[in-house]
């Protein structure tokens, strides 16, 4: 195939801009147009599950409604999240935000109660606000339940919290299961340590195997679609290990290989492990997810019925 | 400020996009949103000259139309290449193309003459002709100049190659000026080097100096956009030592810092060198230029009247 | 300060080769001299608890003897790691091995039963070993427990194989405790859920929080050394919160900070969120962990009488 | 094979450590292992030439005498270096030097007339020497030149300095030729075009492209050794296109493969093109040319008798 050279013109939409992408169809551009268009299959085939894994600061980084909206729309199945997402959706269900432009050094910040993640900060009066909710939250959980798995607990905060833009609640009106095997580090995991000193009240760490082996066996395809890496990305790979691996991968990540860490591996790697299977369809884009998932989503979305 | 979610809709325009970015602030989306405005403040100003490097496989990777487009609006009033990038527009020029979804180990690649750019492609055949036609216009040259310095070697092989796709003939049309000081170290120079085995002719190493001061000199603000990295970065921020630094700089580039090389060196440390100005308005995007500067260059045509 | 430059003579000791680094004093030389020294200070003083975490392939990459070595003589105190080093201890202790130099493709890999981890290799027999052997001790921990937290379920795993070279079975001997919140994201969290289908078993996520806790306020002062980053990474430095952050901190990775994922965050940004000290001795060094750290130890322990 | 874990123990030596890399054989510690023999080979065997090429601050980073040293013991035979290496050599050739520990932000630095590199600095005191005595040198080469190559320009400096640690003094002495094809890109470059402007005085740039190919042609086997990658990379590979490749070749560098610059490209890459030969014995080491090529090096010295 020829290389043919990108066209840019004004008032372009995201779908001219990504045909240009895709007959460029080298390097990012190749890599980003082959995202999208396996994006968009999978989206479109009723026999496909979407998995879709959250690692670093993707809803404090600006994605809570893309995907709340992926979900809202039919096009994510399955959830797997670092904690610390999940603690920043709750945050900002119960009122608090994130900032940016706040340029002090991280000494002033620490005085001020500000806690950063690269550019983007948060305030200590909103993590007040979350303490004090969350236990509320884990009260009333803890009425039903002394032992749950993490799924089923994070499922009960959805249903328990009243924002409309929270990916947690709008995951558990849609039934899209969300798991978190890692949830015990990160705010929400201390709070839960904090609560359960006076009472009757244990996580089950290996107490969702069952449900999300099930959830995998069901599916007759499954294009997981990795943003970052991490504990998310090797439980959504691992997991698909009973049908003999995934049937198609994205990834974004700005992680690279050589170290031989999971997060930077090839998805191609995922392969030897039966995590991917042969002649499944792998792409890894390399950038910063949270500006190049939502370019594929809308790119994607253009190609939907 | 408070980081506003990005909501991704179908049909979305890129200026749509931009927006979004630009109101979320943080991480890659704050990053292109700083350099999609940067990017066009600079070409609406007509104080404004805006300095393009190109290092890496900008030309051979889908960029040449941008290029020339740029060029051609009168976006781009001065351009510091590779050997490389001139070389593969060239090979254009005279008929060749590049090519994708060859996928052979390096190994047969060199027994069917096909040289690889990650996953770019050129053929053995695009390069004989290339050779046969850059001789030809080597003796044109060399009946005006025995001595030419490389700046004003690329304008006249612009002037002597009929493709309205090549970004050297539009910039020789446009008088945009491309310089190369690294020029003998590609395919031009080695076959520039077999020329002048048999004919009298010396390319000027420091020729341009005098010509890049004076142009440095004559603009009263100056907007470098790097891609890339390498000696066409350093040269671009180096020329404009000259007047105490740019005043605004745009990187994209994948290269990181802490090994010290230039390339991926923050724009700030320029600063410290007078290359440049304090209080310069400077940004760094982390990617792949081939498809995050096309994002830019939409996105910024979309904010010029 | 002037740079010194390095003097590189035949049979120098990592002695003499860590006093050119430190003489040198900048890039990755003064890294690593930083490194190095802060890790034999804090050997050294009594007061100090020396917290190691375990991302990324560190076991099955060459470091197993490294760190139990580590823990033998005293010089780490509390070990947090991701599963898969937990694992691939494990593999090996039941006597599986890590190959190398199998240049196959991923395809054939699956078809033969071989994992790859990078240029690392695993071998299906040796995961049936495993699986057998794992059972066993789980059945053993179950006849004292129905309910265990991951750190003591490892302890007692420790305290169950009879392996000199088990860094597990080391940290058991010497009460060196081992956390590894993302415990069942690995084979043994496979096999234990498989394991509780039909036993009474069941693992506390936040079970552990409370001796965690205990640690860290009994511990005077604590400097973590952080190998790649992920859940081990942002657990060791969280788990520090409580008595207002490390007061010393060595990370590795290849991973950058751009993207905002903790794994490649300056260890600067850990100030704000009180998780570091203001005023703490952190450190970052850029580069392959598994070929680095054990570097900085060889010099770390020349520095020690 | 089986990967054997690293024992780390009190006062090894290089050598000792080196072996234990060898045995691992696996990630870091494989890939510098390999760097290693090669390197020893590539000394010892006499129809090897060794190319070292140095791009990004190997000079002011502290490997003046490293490179000066490799010289003197016939260890490298050609050397195609950035602008900017030999301009560094020649600032501490005329009395100037590198500094470490400055912590000022860099517009204050441009106050000071401090220039950075990562966190190496430069003071202007030492940049006015410099032009005063590089003016005298380039005086001097006038007398026997009115054009010159850059190759015999750089040889004709280093015979005009007087400092026993100048790498390009040694060089000179020691008749090994230095290649910089984009010296005017450098103060070097700078300060000649300064001089030119009231001398007759023209630098060939492609002067030297007779001698460097009858220098390939002579050599029954090559073995390139890359620092950092750009325009030195390049044409040390690009050089030996001329008899097919080259046999042997290392590069260290923290530069990524996915954006397609030839920095950060495979050296695999090289074979396409035909300037590595098909089995020549290629290895890219990950991380820091500043103290992974001292390590290289000590451990190579230690393999030759």
């Amino acid at each position: 195939m020829k290389v043919k050279h990108l066209e840019i013109t004004k008032n372009m939409s995201i779908s001219e801009f990504m045909n240009q992408l895709d007959e460029s169809g080298v390097l990012g551009a190749g890599r980003i147009a082959h995202a999208t268009n396996l994006l968009a299959d999978s989206m479109k085939d009723e026999d496909t599950k979407i998995f879709l894994s959250l690692a670093g600061p993707m809803i404090p980084g600006g994605l809570r409604k893309v995907v709340r909206d992926l979900i809202n729309q039919g096009h994510v199945d399955l959830i797997i999240s670092s904690g610390a997402n999940l603690t920043h959706d709750l945050v900002e269900a119960f009122g608090g935000r994130h900032y940016s432009d706040i340029h002090e050094n991280d000494e002033t910040l620490q005085d001020s109660g500000i806690g950063r993640i690269a550019d983007i900060y948060t305030k200590a009066d909103d993590f007040e606000v979350f303490e004090e909710e969350i236990h509320k939250i884990f009260a009333k959980i803890n009425e039903k339940y002394d032992v749950i798995s993490i799924q089923k607990f994070i499922y009960e905060i959805g249903l328990l919290i009243d924002d409309e833009n929270s990916f947690i609640r709008t995951a558990a009106k849609k039934n899209v299961p969300i798991f978190a095997p890692g949830l015990i580090d990160c705010m929400i995991g201390l709070q839960l340590w904090i609560y359960s000193q006076d009472h009757d009240f244990t996580l089950s760490a290996a107490g969702d195997m069952h449900y999300l082996s099930d959830f995998v066996y069901n599916s007759k395809k499954v294009t997981a679609c990795m943003l970052g890496g991490g504990l998310p990305k090797h439980y959504t790979l691992a997991s698909n290990i009973l049908t003999g691996g995934i049937d198609a991968g994205i990834q974004i990540t700005l992680d690279r290989s050589e170290g031989g860490s999971l997060s930077g591996a090839p998805l191609e790697e995922a392969k030897s492990w039966a995590k991917a299977k042969k002649g499944s369809n792998l792409v890894t884009v390399v950038g910063d997810a949270t500006v190049l998932f939502p370019l594929i989503v809308a790119g994607a979305l253009d190609k939907i019925e």
